[in-house]
């Protein structure tokens, strides 16, 4: 019973955070997609909603009357096991339901599924799904916040999201490299809290020896790299990057413009300087490899990453890593809709590990696997050498 | 005086009347914008006001202040020669200004407008710009009316816009062939009242014998030529429409639906019903074109259309003709940002000729000139036949 | 009798001045297809034989016995109604049927259209198919002139076709201006020799005074037209061409080369320096107009241009005119796979009038209807200014 | 001295082999190129002698003159290093240099080098750039063969190859499953023999007990999983590949046929049944990992297939693995343009392990690592399961 109850109030601390996120923007910037990438905020509002609704409360609530027919086609992602939905580049192009209507649809959801778990049986399978419901919303509240960056810094008026959010302070210690001896480890969650399944079957990987500094890459180090005409020269990038920065005309980290000889960047409290001294973001994987090219140095792998972690402080940045996104040894991945999470994703992606100023309280930690194409740049994602 | 009072009452309305036409929007509906061609609402309300700004009280009025110096670049459409603007299809990924911003960009400059006119002395050249301004918004009126539609037909909760908006009432007479005699005839605008620069150069035309309906296409009509599977018989189509026909899997007029065996359209009061009797509309040059060859008829010419006119009742849909749109003889592109207007858009697009239900009053005469691209299809258009 | 010996001997002569044409390729060139307007030889050669037999040989000879049942798919061009074919972007990926083996096909068809001429009895209907094959012939010996040129001149290596084709001999007479008074002038073919379908049904038009140049628009004048900045100033252009022209990065005419300050052309003798006196050839429609623009004077229409053509010497370029490629009155397509020639090409494209240094001989005409879009640039075009 | 002339006839066997493989070719084979991936054969001659040319003879060679200073700009494939290229989706356009020129530029090439090494002193250095010469060249022997059954599979008239190139033979052992036991393994090249940059830097792994197969999937087993609706089950396909399945309507192995009821393939020697004993190619790693799914197995990585391949035979075809390619602990690049030999393809590829029917002798091992992006079937590919 206790159990329950957190979970209850763990369920409605998430769910309210979601909205405390969206309290700044106008109706106008819950509307929005730039580019397919980036969701309209109002959309993930839904989508997190549908969520719960689909999975557990038509499932398990005796006589729930779904909200809205038309919901679960306007709000599915990719759920392919689940019906048609409104294809991804689409999702801008619905100025309905309003943001009013989503708002009443999310506070629907939530009182019914609270008014549910507050009668029901626990069960392993409902907490199971209300707990990945909860963390698939967390998920969800990091996309929302660097979804509504690029909305906003993509406008050609720069409007701020606030005044308060910090994205760029300094690492304060000095930098060092860590040794790690080379020998057998273990890798994947082994606790009982929870995890996604791309984290599960703990296995054991061989290191060689190697060094992992203690800190991230800093602005600063990159204003360097482009100064040696880093974004020039071939021979850092992989042929598929070079091909990409000649396309998409790419010579400098996202958000940054240079405005009389002086780099600034866009942050979500407006168009700042850019401070020497905070770690460097919104970099893609292709300028985290040729960065390191450029350094003599490399990315680390996730497995070294992983069995470093305890050894430097994280949490600012997701760290691109070397490692392909593929499956551990023993991987299953789960029967049914929610089997779609993780598994199919498994292919032409790199794994960053860490977590970011994006992301929400108790939801990150060592074991877990973000990943993502290596083009992308809109996350908070920053750069820690090996060697 | 008169005049100007007149001028200043035409303006007064018409700026009113585009703002009642936004009544029943959501503030969501007014930023979207589905396909390159349909701009968001809130993009008309600015870009009108940006033209009054732009060409008349930045020029005229001394020490007028600019409301926002990054407007012209938000709200300029194609103007080539008055500085950069936001890439067509970029305007619907813009959250800011909000609505409540244009509406209060509106007011300004109407008011400073107003003010200015009350004091200024008349001249020609002032009231040709502001007579150009007014009819300016009044194309953007219908253009709202196309563009509201587009958005909520293309939702898939298919919203209406309001209970009114009469799109297809009936012709009520029968269909008889009207005929002309061969002849000289003259063509062009002739008269004082205000007109486009491309309906200027009367000129003369010599015109064959010809036919020319009372009456336009009715969907039951359209109808029949879509069961005789009009739309998979190649040899009724230009080369260019089969490849459209094929890649965009055109079997229908736009906004029609077949719902278990009856044709249905969306409508601006929601999903009706097709009426037999009504006038066709929404289909593209391309299906004007076939469905004239199908009957063994073909389309007019906007001369034949220009000389039959004061024959036929019309003003429920703009019509296709068989003219490409080229300049008259003599034609003279306007010096400045105004020759924009018209000249460079005259090639490899159709004249449509009449007005439609969505064109404002005193926005349709005998010899306006409308165009478009052959493939689309969001106007109010229609066929009549000649022969 | 006599009819058809001369029809035999010009199908004669045609065929074998096709493979005249081809004599100075290496086998390689009868290959490749660098983009889709240009076709290769070989199936220029296959596709005007494939005609001859589709449209007499199995419709008429008894027994007659089909070359290769494959070679009509891989042959036909934009037949719809005589089945399926390969896409036309798809003909430069076909090795085989193999160049030999495209000859043997020629030669059978020749030899068994001869010999079935010789014994066949004459119908109006035969002998009107089999001018329509030798005049399609004749349309693809140009073709195959200017496709050869295009391969030859976007090969890095810039071969030479041979030593004697002369492209760019100057018009020797002084410029002046020719004056045309108003009136009603006749239009269209009205002679018993052959023409195509677009060119019939005789008509009248009214034209009002107009000037037009004896002489075509010279390199010397496009240069100063380059010199000038005609390529930056959008207001000479068309909104659809200054798009292209920013996309394509055009800035000069097809072939022409800046080479240490001079301008060179690639002719079918090899790179040149380009003769000031020489006319002007290889631009588009869209060039055509911005240069006519930018002299304060027009294209002429097809109609001006055929009234006046007994006034001026023609035949070195096709001549741009401002008019769309348009049905005449009473135009009627005709029925079955030859009515696929004309008629379903008459929406976005230009009239050309004139002939050019490629045109074979028989085959131009003041009532010649030639058409292409507007941004083909690879046929002899050329500008002959009206005002 | 030995060692020299050892590579002396070494590489004259490989010029000589390269050669043969194209006998049964006609000269129009040489040219085309109907998808980017595959390259013309004159190509692959072409540029298999540019590599000599460019990084012996050019930096060797005393007085060496260039066979034709452009040649370098057209064989030329990515070496970003050696100065600009015919873009790769423009090699199918030049009919220049023709085949007789190629080949006279290959036999330049040879003599000129077997001239330069009988005098010449040897040094590692020299020996190395000669070996991965001819390596290269080998690797290019494989893809012309499989770039010529593209070729001829792809044209409509199916052209033979020859009546000899054996595809399809069947492996005659029973399928069992060979167990390896957990434990530290030893990766990567070991010996003095030839390797290519990227089997360097042996190092350790750990693996986990597994299964891996003794025989690779057959056409009988493939046919099993399309007739159980393997393609149109979307949980057995990653979400990047059941796009590409819905865009590309991918349903069979490439070259398969379905007549009548039957499978057939296309092959070398010409259409035939498909033989269900004979291992199943032509297909996507996309398609590997769902065949698998299905079968409730998964591939093996690199690592698993490395240390097991001595367990069973290899060699028809090359094997997908689930490993992505990315570099060995402690991969150096090498300086240069030979660095660009491997290291910049190291991202969003998969690794194949083993070698095909189409590998040249002297040319596979069991450490060799060839990649392909994850969609690309025209190469001999094949799926060993493991578990």
């Amino acid at each position: 019973m206790t159990d329950t109850t957190t979970l209850i109030s763990f369920f409605t601390e998430t769910r309210e955070f979601t909205e405390r996120l969206c309290k700044p923007l106008e109706i106008e910037d819950y509307v929005v997609q730039p580019i397919v990438d980036v969701s309209p905020p109002k959309w993930h509002l839904g989508h997190t909603t549908w969520f719960f609704e689909e999975f557990i409360l038509k499932k398990y609530k005796p006589d729930y009357r779904v909200f809205h027919e038309d919901f679960a086609f306007v709000f599915n992602s990719y759920y392919e096991s689940v019906g048609k939905r409104v294809i991804r580049n689409d999702r801008g192009n619905l100025s309905r339901p309003g943001v009013a209507k989503v708002y009443d649809y999310r506070h629907y959801v939530t009182s019914e599924l609270k008014e549910y778990l507050q009668d029901a049986e626990s069960s392993p399978e409902l907490e199971s799904l209300l707990e990945i419901g909860i963390h698939h919303e967390k998920q969800h509240q990091e996309l929302l916040i660097t979804d509504i960056k690029y909305i906003l810094g993509h406008n050609p008026l720069l409007p701020k999201y606030n005044e308060k959010f910090e994205e760029h302070g300094p690492e304060k210690h000095e930098q060092h490299w860590i040794d790690i001896p080379e020998g057998i480890y273990e890798i994947g969650h082994d606790a009982d809290s929870f995890c996604y399944d791309n984290e599960l079957g703990r296995h054991k990987v061989f290191l060689h020896d190697f060094e992992i500094s203690s800190k991230l890459v800093t602005n600063g180090e990159f204003m360097e790299f482009i100064e040696a005409g880093g974004y020039n020269q071939f021979d850092l990038w992989h042929a598929e990057a070079w091909d990409w920065l000649q396309q998409q005309a790419v010579s400098q980290p996202m958000y940054w413009h240079k405005i009389e000889d002086k780099w600034y960047h866009f942050t979500l409290n407006g168009l700042v300087l850019v401070n020497r001294d905070s770690p460097l973001t919104h970099i893609s994987y292709f300028e985290a490899f040729a960065f390191a090219q450029w350094k003599g140095c490399r990315l680390p792998t996730e497995f070294e990453w992983e069995v470093a972690a305890q050894e430097f402080e994280w949490g600012k940045r997701w760290e691109w890593t070397e490692s392909a996104y593929l499956p551990y040894p023993g991987y299953q991945k789960p029967a049914g809709a929610i089997g779609e999470y993780n598994g199919k994703f498994m292919v032409n992606q790199k794994v960053l590990r860490g977590s970011s100023v994006a992301t929400p309280s108790n939801h990150s930690r060592k074991t877990y696997r973000n990943f993502f194409q290596t083009n992308l740049r809109w996350q908070y994602t920053g750069i820690r050498l090996a060697r």
